[in-house]
Parts: C-alpha cells; sequence; structure tokens
C-alpha cells in the first residue's frame, strides 16, 4: 500500500498484535530511512517493509510518446499539458543498491518483495542478517521461484487482492487464481509458510484462510479507510460508495495490472489495448500527472485508487479498534464451529 | 455438471451424507424422468437436480454461419464437413413446460437453477410443492434477485468456479468475483443461506467456506475423477496431469463463458472476439461436432473439459471414500483451529 499506508498505520497494526506494513518502494532509501525511523518510534514490535523488485523498465520513447498521445485529449480537458516525457519513478530493489544497504543496516524484522524475487546475494546477505523475507505470488510456478530462492515465507497473492497484481512476468498469461484456490494450491506444494491476501475484509475472511492452511492473512483494503492512512478524500468516497464500488483490473494507470475500484480512469481506458500501455512504473508517470490535472478541476475520478474485490464490506474505524473487531470476528468464526465433543 | 453427473455419482453422494446432485438441463423431460427414476432406485436420501435458465437462444444465421466459417478450417483439418447449420441444442428451463410439469410430478427434494432465475410462477408451484429452491449468483445484484424471487438458497459461484459461470446476462460486464470475496459478500448482505462454489476440492476448502458463513459448500471438479461420473478418458487425463493442468473462462466451445481445462480447443479460439462466437448454446452445436470430429482423428484436446482453477488438486477416488475424506480433512482443520479454553 504504497502512497496510502502510514508509519501510524504499521505501528497502530504491530502494537495491536498484528504485523503492520509499510510500503517505501515508491520513494528513495532517504525517504525509507525516516519512515522506519518514524515507525521504531511509534513500535516496539516487529513490522515488515515492503518494496518492488520489477525487472528495471526499458525506456521505449515511441510507445511512450504514444501513450501520451493517447491521453493527451484528457489532459486537454483538465486544461493541462500532458508530459513531454515520462520517467521511471519507482526504482526497483533490484537496481537500488542504496535501499540494500539501508537494509542491511536497519534490519527491520521483515521485508517483503512484490513482482519478483531480488539477487541471490541479497537475500543471503538479509537473511544472515536476521531479517525475515516475504515474497508475493500469484500462481505456482511463482511460489516455487519464491521457496527456491530461500525466501522464508510466500504470500498467496489471490486474484480478489487490491493493488498491483504481483505478477513476476507482466506478459505472460495470467490464470487469475482466486485467493481460496491459489492459497490452498501453494499450502498443497510447497513447505514453506504461506500468508493468504486477497479478499479478505474480516475475522470471518481471516478464519477461512487459517482453515485453508495458511499461516496468516494479509489485510490491504480493510485498512484503507482507517483514519492512520494517507488515503485522501476521493478514496475514501469511493471506497465508502458502498452501493456502488465495483472494482476492475487495469494495466493503463501504472503499466503494470492493479485492481482498482471503477472510476473515470479506468473507464476512460478500459478499451485502450494493453500493449499500447507504456511500462511500468513510465505509465504511472503519466498517470499521476492526469490525476494532478484533473483534481486541479475538482473532477476526483482519476486516482489510483487501488481497492479488492470486496471493498463492499470497508470500514472506517481506527486501525486498533480494526484489529480488536478482526479478533473478536475470527474467534466467533472458530467457535461457531468447534468440532462436537 | 450436466454430461459428466450421473445418478450413480449423486446417489453415493447423498448416502454419504451430502447432497448428491444431478444435470438435466441438457436432456428431455423424458430422459430426465428416467434419470430421476435411476436415481431414487440407488437412494432414498434427498438428491439435488440442476437445470439451465438461460435466456432462450434467439437465431442469428449469419452470426452462426459466420462462427462455423470460422471453425471450418478445423474441421477440415480432421477431414470432416463442419455442421450446415446450429441447433439450440438445450431448452432452457423457462421455456420446458415439460420439464416443469416433471418436477411438479416427482418433486424431487431440492431442484437447483443456473444462468437465472425461471418465472414467478414456477417458482410458487414448485415451493408449494415442497421442493427447495437454489439458484447460483456470481455477484451480489443477481443475488438479490435470487432472493427476491423467493427462492430459498444463493449458490456464490465464484470465479474459480469449473464449468459455465452462472452469469444472468452474458452481454454484460463480469467483475469476476473470487469464492472468497463473493461469498462473504453475499453472506454479509443476504438474508437466506448462502452455498459457497468454486476452487474447493478438500475439506480443508469447505471448512474455510462455513468460516465464511456460507451453509455448505459445492464441490463438483472435485468430482471429476471419480470412476462413477460420465467423464471421458480424455477428460481424466487432462484433469489429472498435475504439473500442466491449468484453466481458462473461453466462450467458444458452447457460446457462454465457462471455465475449462487449457487445451486444443481453448487455444484454437483465444483469440477469437467474443462477438462472433454464436449465441449459447447455439454455438454448442459447433463445439461438440468439432470435437466427435477431433475425436474420430485421434484428437482429444478439444473436449468440453470443464474444471475449477484447484483442478490440481483433483483425486481419484469412488465418491463415497471421497465424502468420507473431505468430511475427515473438515473436521481436521476445525480441530486445529480450535478455540484456547
Amino acid at each position: 500500500m504504497a502512497g496510502t499506508s502510514t508509519p501510524a498505520l504499521a505501528a497502530a497494526v504491530s502494537n495491536a498484535g498484528g504485523l503492520g506494513s509499510i510500503g517505501v518502494g515508491a520513494g528513495t532509501a532517504e525517504k525509507a530511512r525516516a519512515t522506519i525511523a518514524e515507525l521504531r518510534a511509534a513500535t516496539n514490535r516487529p513490522f515488515n517493509v515492503n518494496v518492488f523488485c520489477h525487472r528495471p523498465a526499458a525506456a521505449d520513447p515511441a510507445r511512450e510518446a504514444g501513450w501520451i498521445a493517447k491521453l493527451a485529449p484528457t489532459f486537454k480537458r483538465f486544461g493541462a499539458e500532458p508530459p513531454r516525457q515520462l520517467r521511471e519513478i519507482y526504482k526497483s530493489f533490484v537496481a537500488d543498491e542504496a535501499m540494500f544497504e539501508l537494509f542491511m543496516m536497519e534490519r527491520p524484522a521483515v521485508v517483503s518483495f512484490h513482482f519478483g524475487v531480488p539477487q541471490a546475494a541479497k537475500i543471503a546477505a538479509l537473511r544472515a542478517a536476521g531479517v525475515t523475507l516475504l515474497a508475493s505470488a500469484t500462481n505456482l510456478e511463482e511460489a516455487r521461484i519464491v521457496a527456491a530462492a530461500g525466501i522464508d515465507v510466500v504470500v498467496a497473492q489471490g486474484y480478489e487482492a487490491g493493488g498491483h497484481r504481483g505478477v513476476f512476468d507482466p506478459a505472460a498469461p495470467d490464470e487469475r487464481l482466486g485467493t481460496l484456490a491459489l492459497t490452498r494450491l501453494l499450502v498443497r506444494h510447497l513447505k514453506i509458510p504461506v500468508i493468504a491476501a486477497g479478499g479478505i475484509m474480516d475475522g470471518a475472511g481471516i478464519a477461512a484462510c487459517l482453515m485453508l492452511g495458511a499461516s496468516a492473512a494479509q489485510l490491504g483494503t480493510a485498512f484503507i479507510a482507517c483514519p492512520e492512512t494517507d488515503a485522501d478524500g476521493a478514496y475514501r468516497a469511493a471506497l465508502l460508495d458502498r452501493a456502488n464500488v465495483h472494482t476492475t483490473i487495469t494495466a493503463a494507470i501504472s503499466g503494470r495490472p492493479a485492481r482498482c475500484i471503477v472510476n473515470k480512469f479506468t473507464e476512460l481506458t478500459a478499451d485502450m489495448p494493453e500493449d499500447e500501455i507504456a511500462p511500468y512504473p513510465i505509465a504511472y508517470d503519466a498517470g499521476k500527472a492526469l490525476n494532478a490535472a484533473a483534481i486541479a478541476r475538482g473532477e476526483l475520478g482519476f486516482g489510483a485508487q487501488w481497492a479488492g474485490q470486496a471493498a463492499a464490506l470497508a470500514r472506517v474505524m481506527p486501525a486498533p479498534l480494526l484489529m480488536t473487531e478482526l479478533r473478536r470476528e475470527m474467534e466467533q468464526a472458530f467457535a461457531a464451529h468447534m468440532p462436537a465433543k
């Protein structure tokens, strides 16, 4: 939840007995250092720091110019000029030596990877430094790569999940495995622990994942409406419009498939061919510029409003209270099915 | 599982304490009468009879001719002529008065509907006759129609599920809700009981669905490899090729989106535009003819090899034994999470 998660949210979750997470992949190592310091000031408990392991984007000026041209009429609608050229706004962890050095120095209890795994030497060094490593997988093949790389735990990211699909190769066919099927497939086929993710919004969902053999559940969308996040008003309003909140997978916002609330951006780009979109994260530079232009004219429907399929179950609740509720609901679900004596 | 389920399978499941199901929508009322009689001879317990409630197909000779032309080269490859014209091979229950009269006479304990719900008068008559009614839904909007129609129980058919997606209007956008998210959304929003379906292959999966608040779980793919089914050798072999079994949604086989094992048919048609496919079930006439032509030349990859996303967890086991295993696994999952005293 880079851009939405905050040290305050992660600390609240960790202090309540969960594993709070903070995404730092959208910023520099220097910024991550400050974020981790802020988090450490707010909790003494373990937390998870998340980074992106995408293959660094290869610039393709023609494709990028084509993508800018495609969005230009919409920029114009908002009285703005489209960017002249797009930048690779997020540095992949696989190419970010400063971030690696920071992790080696700071040694957060847990580091998690999305879009793939980093170099073997980095994995070995972090593990030797006592850092527990997580990586997401959307199918069994990716999960086997994760396990073979020596990662400690795999996050089974089901198709329900909000935000970016963790697919390693966005050009490969995506089997779109649902959380239930994917979690069970990974639990049955792998020896390392599995964390289930995607569509889990309450304690009943957590209980279900544990029944599938997951060691834990990862919730994102469930926390977006907490006052501790950086989600803006438009994002919160879209999420909490319960009768109308629907999600879709789009690559048009960032360059990689991600699950977003159906909004003006996803509608605008729904029929644009995926191979015309600039690659991740270069397209994201255009997407963020378009959102800024739209906001300047009072149009709030162009944000990266990531959310999972069960978004309609989102709650507005301070994170510590939500954690208490999740635990209570989970125990209630277990108790309802206690084996007969 | 019309075409794969058998009275022997349904009876075995019912006799083992489950609710055995038999699909009769692919045949006439006369054939259904014989099927129900066969089932009643094999079990005294309740069972479920399933029919299709699709909007009857409107013939569109130009589109059908176009679809035949599209498949013609493949027919030729197998030394066969494509059909001159396509028939609506399955009669919808909404237009099948003989089937309705049969149900009123035979009064099976449970009747279930797919692709929609029948006329209000039929629903009222069947309920008054003591028949419990089920209908599938793939999203909250469909589920609300089901509940408002007076159906007793809704089947939450997640995106993982094998076979035909129960979408009411195949032309409408499909949100592709996973089983976990869909089940929880329906349980939270509806007053009628919910049965979870899609990707459930073992007792752990059943336990997970009960945690979500489902009243039961519906398993299909888990039973295909049972000796009691009519699945042919090629279907079984494709299903049990565990290292390679993957599924995809295709409308090309029948005219409606359905989840099938990736095979020669799904590969042939993967890039064909959906709006060129003849409507359901007219396209199915061509699909079955193509499969027959392929089989005649020893090519076994053109069948309607429906399966859910967790197909790789399929087991070869007589149905009574599988039922025992499912129960044992479910209880084991519950016991592992028994609340601390």
